[in-house]
C-alpha cells in the first residue's frame, strides 16, 4: 500500500500480532471471554490505550473503555470499538481488528495533535461471541440497559454471569440501570466474515443493515422400526423426512437470497434418535439459523416453513411440530447519516467501497437501538471466519482505520 | 384357538409371562446378556428344562443346553432353540418365544411319551443381540468354531468377552476349538419383527433365507463457514449433500425392494460436525445398514452407491470418501429339505404359511454354515420389535411350537 494514510499500519500489525500470541496453546486463536487469557489480552490493550493518552476504565457491564476528553464538555461522546473475545479455535481478526483500528484512531489523533470537540471513547465490548454462559453481546447490551436480568444468573461451572462480570471488573449491582444518553455516535470496524469484498475487489463494506437472526426449532417424529425387517414402504423414517426438509430449506433460502436484501438459512444443528445402526430413525430435531436484512423476508420464510412442514409430514407419514422460534431478532439498519459519513471518509482516503448488509450479528446492532451507529467491513480471506484459517491483511485493516479516523473527524464537526 | 395341538399354550404363556417379569424395572423388557438379570432368566429356563426331563449344561460358548438322549446313540443331534437375551428396552418375545417354543417341543414329546432316535437338544444361545461387548450371535458362532479370536479381548467396563463367557459358565479356554459335527439339523422359531404375516393373515413364515447384512460408512466433507455471512451459493454444506444422499439411498433401496428378494437399506447413524447453530456443517458421517436376500442385489447397490457419491460430491462441491464396508455378511439360505419339512409340519397342524426372507440376522444364520438349519416366523403385532411395544400372541407361538414339534418328528424319521 503506498497511500499516505493518517494511520500507522506497523502499529496496527504490532498490536494484532501481539494479541494473536495471547491464545490457548494448540488452539489458535482462542481467547474466550472471562478466561485468564482474556484478561491477559485486555491488560495489553489497556496498556496500549494508556500509551495513546487515553484514560481507562471498566464500566458496569465489564467493557474496557479508553477515554479522551473533548474540548466542549457536555457535547456528548463519540465511541469507536469492537470486541477482543473470540470463539473457540477462531478469531485472529474477528473483533480484535476493530478494537485495534479504533485504538489507532486515537493514536493518529494524538500523533497529529488533533483535538475533538466531543469526548472520544475507544471500547472493547465484553463477550460479543456466544460465551461460556450461552449468551452473546453481553457488553453492548449491558452498556445500554438491554441485558435481560435473568441472564445474570445463567451459570457456567461454579460461576454465574454476574460473578463473571464482577471478575472482569464490572459491577453487576448497577448493571441493569446503565444507560448512555451521552452517546452521539458509534462506529465499528469488523472483518466481513464473508467473501463479497474479496471477490469484488472492494476495500470497505458500508454496512447498511445487520441482519435479524431468527432461530427456529423443528422436530420430526417418525417410528423406530427394525431396519432389517421393516419393508421400505412400511416405514415412517424421521431421517428421510428431515433430509427432505433440509434440502427444501436450502432451496427456499437460496431463492430468497436472489431477491434484494441479504437472506440465508442454515440447518446447523441436527440430532437424530436413536442413532443406532439397525434401527429406523424415530426422531430428528433440527435447528434453523435464519438471517434476513429485510424483516418481511423472514416473515415470508417462516410462513412458507409453517405451511411446508404440514405437507411434508403428510407426504412422509411422520409428525412435524409447528416450527418454534427459539429466538427472533429484527434487522438493524445502520444510521443513514453515518453511512453517508463513512462513504465520504472512503472517498477521502481513496478506498473502494460498496454498501452491503451484515449477515452476522454485531455489537453495533445493540448500540444502534439507543444511538446513531454504523459499521464498516474490511475484506477477509476467502470469507473464512470462526476458524483458525481466518485471515485479514494489515493494510486492509489500516485502510479501514483511516476511514474511521476521517469519519470520526466529520462526526465531530457536525 | 380351537385346534387340537400337540403343545400346551398355557404352559407357553406361563413361561413367557414369568420371563417378562425378569426385566430391568422401568425398562421393559430388558434382560441384557451377561447381566445378573440374564442369569436369573436362565436359572428359570434351566429349572423348566429339568422339569421337562432334560439334562442341562452350559457349553464352552456359554450356551444353555437341555438334552434328551435318543434311542440310537451316535445317530446325531437335532437341535431347536433361540436366545433369551434382549436389546435394551425391547424383547418381550424376540428370542425368548423361540426358547420357550423349543422347550415346549421337549415337554410335548415327554407328555406323549414319544421317544426319538436322535438326541434332542434345546438351546438358549448366548448373546444373540449386539451385546455390551459390541458383538452379536456370540453363542451360535462360538458353538460352531466361528467366533473370531480377537473378539475374546473386547472389553466392556472391567471385563473382556472371555471373562463374560466364563461368568455365565462357559469355557473361553476351549471355546475356539468347538465344533458340532454331530448336528443333524437345527430349527429356530422367532417373531417376524416385520408386518408381513399380520398383514397377510398368515400364521407361519417359512424362512427361505436370512438376508446378508452389509454396513457401509460414508463420510461427507464440506467446509465450515459462518452461517450468517456466507452467501447461499458460496457454501459447501455437508448436511445438504448428506441429506440428498439419504434420500437417494432410500429411493435406490425402495426400487430394489420391488424386485424379487428382500432388500432394505437404512441410514440409522448420522453424525454432523460441528453441530453448532451458526456454523455451516463441515462433516457428516453416515452408516448405512443394507440387507439383501440375494447377494447380487447388494453388490449392485454398492456399485450404484460408489458411482453415485462421485456425482453427488461434484454436484454439491463437497468431498465424499469411497464408501467403506465396515462389515459384510452374505445371505444364508435355509436348508431346502428342512423348508419342505417345515411346510409339511404346517399342513399337519393346519397353519396358514408362506415362504419369506428374514431381513434380520439370527443365530440360525451361523448354525446354517455348518449344519442343515431353517427357521420359522410367527406374527408380531404391527411388525414392531426391539421396542417396548413388541407383542406376539401366545396362540401364535403355540401354533409355531406345534410346527416345530411335527418337524422334529419328521427330521427324526428321515
Ligand atoms: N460476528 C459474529 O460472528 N457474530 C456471532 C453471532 C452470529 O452472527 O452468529
Ligand atoms: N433378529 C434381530 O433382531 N437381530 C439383530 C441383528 C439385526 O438383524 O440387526
Amino acid at each position: 500500500m503506498n497511500r499516505n494514510l493518517p494511520v500507522n499500519v506497523d502499529r496496527i500489525a504490532e498490536d494484532i500480532d501481539a494479541l494473536a500470541k495471547v491464545t490457548e496453546p494448540g488452539h489458535p486463536w482462542t481467547r474466550r471471554a472471562f478466561s485468564p487469557l482474556f484478561l491477559e489480552g485486555r491488560a495489553y490493550i489497556e496498556a496500549r490505550m494508556k500509551m495513546a493518552g487515553l484514560e481507562t476504565r471498566i464500566d458496569a457491564a465489564g467493557n474496557l473503555i479508553g477515554r479522551r476528553a473533548g474540548t466542549k464538555p457536555g457535547l456528548g461522546t463519540i465511541m469507536v470499538g469492537s470486541h477482543s473475545d473470540t470463539v473457540p479455535d477462531g478469531g485472529r481478526f474477528d473483533g480484535i481488528a476493530g478494537v485495534i483500528a479504533a485504538l489507532e484512531v486515537a493514536r493518529a489523533l494524538k500523533d497529529q495533535a488533533i483535538t475533538l470537540q466531543h469526548d472520544l471513547e475507544i471500547v472493547d465490548f465484553l463477550a460479543e461471541e456466544v460465551s461460556i454462559f450461552g449468551v452473546s453481546c453481553v457488553g453492548s447490551r449491558g452498556m445500554t440497559g438491554q441485558l435481560p436480568e435473568a441472564w445474570l444468573s445463567r451459570t457456567s461451572g461454579e460461576r454465574d454471569l454476574a460473578q463473571g462480570i464482577l471478575c472482569v471488573g464490572g459491577d453487576p449491582a448497577t448493571l441493569l440501570a446503565q444507560r448512555r444518553p451521552d452517546l452521539k455516535g458509534f462506529l465499528e470496524l469488523h472483518i466481513e466474515q464473508g467473501p463479497v469484498l474479496e471477490n469484488e475487489k472492494k476495500d470497505i463494506g458500508i454496512v447498511t443493515a445487520i441482519a435479524g437472526i431468527t432461530r427456529i426449532e423443528v422436530t420430526v417424529e417418525g417410528r423406530a422400526d427394525h431396519a432389517g425387517t421393516t419393508p421400505m414402504d412400511a416405514r415412517a423414517d424421521a431421517l428421510v423426512a428431515a433430509s427432505q426438509l433440509v434440502l427444501d430449506i436450502r432451496n427456499a433460502a437460496a431463492e430468497r437470497a436472489k431477491t434484494p436484501g441479504h437472506f440465508a438459512a442454515t440447518v446447523g444443528e441436527f440430532r437424530i434418535e436413536p442413532n443406532a445402526a439397525n434401527v429406523v430413525p424415530s426422531k430428528v430435531v433440527l435447528l434453523i439459523d435464519g438471517r434476513a436484512e429485510i424483516r418481511s423476508d423472514m416473515e415470508d420464510f417462516c410462513r412458507w416453513l409453517d405451511a411446508h412442514v404440514v405437507k411434508l409430514a403428510i407426504a412422509h407419514g411422520v409428525t412435524i411440530n409447528s416450527p418454534s422460534r427459539v429466538s427472533d431478532n429484527y434487522p438493524t439498519p445502520g444510521n443513514p447519516g453515518l453511512l453517508k459519513t463513512l462513504e465520504n471518509a472512503c472517498e477521502t482516503v481513496g478506498a473502494r467501497h460498496r454498501r452491503m448488509a451484515s449477515g452476522a450479528g454485531h455489537d453495533t446492532a445493540w448500540i444502534a437501538k439507543v444511538a446513531p451507529a454504523a459499521m464498516i467491513f474490511v475484506p477477509c480471506k476467502e470469507g473464512r471466519s470462526h476458524s483458525a484459517d481466518e485471515w485479514a491483511e494489515n493494510d486492509d485493516i489500516a485502510l479501514g482505520a483511516a476511514v474511521l479516523f476521517e469519519a470520526v473527524r466529520e462526526m465531530d464537526r457536525t
